[in-house]
């Protein structure tokens, strides 16, 4: 299905996203609003956007700056977050979801973006796009506010899956890698491996194995490996990437995220303590704005699925159009340096060091 | 041994804690002062210092309040950071770790106090005090700040040892159980069992098992099992006590404090941007004061070794002299109420309870 607005993006030489309207907590009008700014920003980039056709009708049309960068694709039905994977796969076809990714696979769309369930959409994402040859399990790649030069680090697998073994945790470690040099264009990442300590006797034997594993892989692959690294480096400087199963990352993740919600609601009563620490509050409000924005979850809004045959980009459910529009930035940036290519490339190549057995055993990045 | 101090403590009524005074980053200066500040308050308390007899000495004769409260116990050597646990099982019998633990394994003292090498201080611990009749696995139960009435929740495992099973996770529901209500006075504490959903369907089959018999148990071990938690519930007020494994609480732990670590930074740091930022600082000071406070790692200092024959309380390696006086509060509190003890008998009482098997299968605490 060749529309004539696809021929003229296709003309335009424009990069386009495919957006999943529905399945956020604030509706399709955030998303529009989202994907209307990030329009704004950059004009090199278009739209297929997917949901209840009138009623995005109506929401584009309010978007001048949409007019003609944002074709409509009809779909009745929407991916509840309580929807089980079985439901899912036997009645989601008429989805926005299951739409959106569609335009993924028939490659009208280079990136796919959705606030929707993430079991789901993960789930459909394999279905259609199928794993990368050689891929077992894939992964959610997504960002950690860090003090790191790029402000973020990179954490997966994020909670695709609850297990990873020796194999797969090497794999996250080449996917990360290619992550964070086509979306932070860091030359030479350096990946960690998370543990309960940094010597070398620490954790358990499945992750001294996965150790040796990218240690062997660092080299060819070139990254720098810095070997265990613990809780506390993910929002840290030791390292740009960090590998771990998805069941801790998942933790970890929602720990820091229940960390700084805590920190953010008492700094709140503070300053409401008093009279004098009312005023307070509203001369170190740019201060506090400033902070707020730096570790912002909705700036660093976008976990990658890593490991299939297309990019998805899966936004906070509780985007709003800040929100949407930073998953869009991160979906553009993917799709503008060929990172699905580039990934499958990096696969498919130690998949043919693995056949060969790795010949050197490399752990040259040891930084501190 | 009986000194004339030991009589003159048993004769005051008082509770005797044996605090080892090496090991800290900080050296023995801040234990003394720590302990001195702790006598300052509580008049009911006395101690056994253990550590090089003539420095300790030199250092305690400067606190005037420690004065026929502070009994030292020779010991020159020192457990070091990075020891391994072959050295120190071979080489440990003259540290002044070992000597603080042997206080209580002769009854001198109700509960031991270390701010030395976690790893060696848990395997010293399991081999001299033993563990309790029917406990496989220690562990270490950790204090959070939250928004609970009771300001902290309470983790285990911390990181005693990185696997548990499903009996395991319900033995430290018991004892994390019995520390609610004996450190913080919670009659009915709430239980949540750490997991990447509340969903029953989520996560790993161990913790499946672990579920039903933690619900098996909550009636007749009178606590409320409020399900799957989530990492954000650690700082939460969806439950009083969150059990996990060693490995997963030992990296959440360290994630939470990795982000909180982060938040300080940039708030410095965005305080500093401008002179209006530096004033408002200025004026800020006794709000940021007020939240540092809070959430000041020094108050919520101290690990409880549980499931051993004896109750120890880990400091912090970094602690000053707050934060021994917080590790030393937490013991006292710990001795005061009779934990190792009631710990001990309610850990017996469910061994009881699984030889009969589970009659009733109560989760009358699903609260929301």
């Amino acid at each position: 299905m060749t529309s004539a607005l696809d021929q003229s993006n296709a003309q335009s030489g424009r990069i386009v996203i495919s957006v999943d309207a529905m399945g956020g907590d604030q509706g399709p009008a955030a998303v529009v609003a989202g994907i209307s700014s990030s329009a704004q920003i950059n004009p090199d980039i278009a739209f297929i956007l997917h949901g209840p056709k009138d009623e995005l009708k109506r929401l584009v049309a309010r978007k001048k700056n949409l007019a003609g960068r944002c074709e409509l694709r009809d779909a009745r039905d929407v991916v509840q977050m309580t929807d089980k994977p079985s439901q899912i796969m036997r009645q989601g076809k008429d989805t926005s979801m299951w739409s959106a990714i569609e335009s993924v696979r028939n490659g009208e769309a280079t990136v796919c973006v959705s606030c929707g369930n993430t079991g789901a959409l993960m789930l459909m994402s394999v279905v259609r796009l199928r794993k990368l040859p050689g891929i077992y399990r894939p992964a959610i790649a997504v960002l950690w506010p860090s003090q790191n030069p790029q402000n973020f680090n990179i954490m997966l697998d994020g909670g695709a899956d609850i297990r990873a073994d020796a194999k797969d945790l090497m794999q996250y470690a080449l996917m990360g890698t290619s992550y964070a040099r086509n979306g932070f264009g860091l030359e030479r990442p350096r990946v960690g491996l998370l543990n309960v300590g940094t010597e070398e006797h620490k954790g358990r034997s499945e992750l001294k194995e996965a150790y040796d594993l990218i240690a062997a892989n660092a080299h060819n692959a070139d990254f720098d490996f810095v070997g265990f690294v613990e809780g506390r480096d993910l929002p840290g400087t030791t390292c740009d990437v960090i590998v771990t199963d998805g069941f801790t990352g998942n933790v970890a993740l929602k720990t820091g995220e229940g960390t700084a919600g805590l920190i953010s609601t008492l700094l709140r009563e503070a300053f409401k303590y008093s009279p004098l620490s009312r005023l307070a509050s509203v001369l170190a409000y740019t201060s506090l704005q400033r902070l707020k924005k730096r570790v912002d979850p909705r700036r660093a809004n976008g976990g990658v699925f890593l490991g299939l045959n297309g990019t998805v980009v899966k936004s906070h459910g509780a985007a709003d159009a800040t929100g949407v529009s930073a998953a869009v930035k991160l979906a553009y940036q993917l799709a503008e340096t060929g990172f699905t290519e580039k990934l499958a490339a990096r696969v498919a190549s130690a998949s043919l060091l693995e056949q060969d057995g790795p010949t050197e055993i490399s752990n040259d990045g040891e930084t501190e």
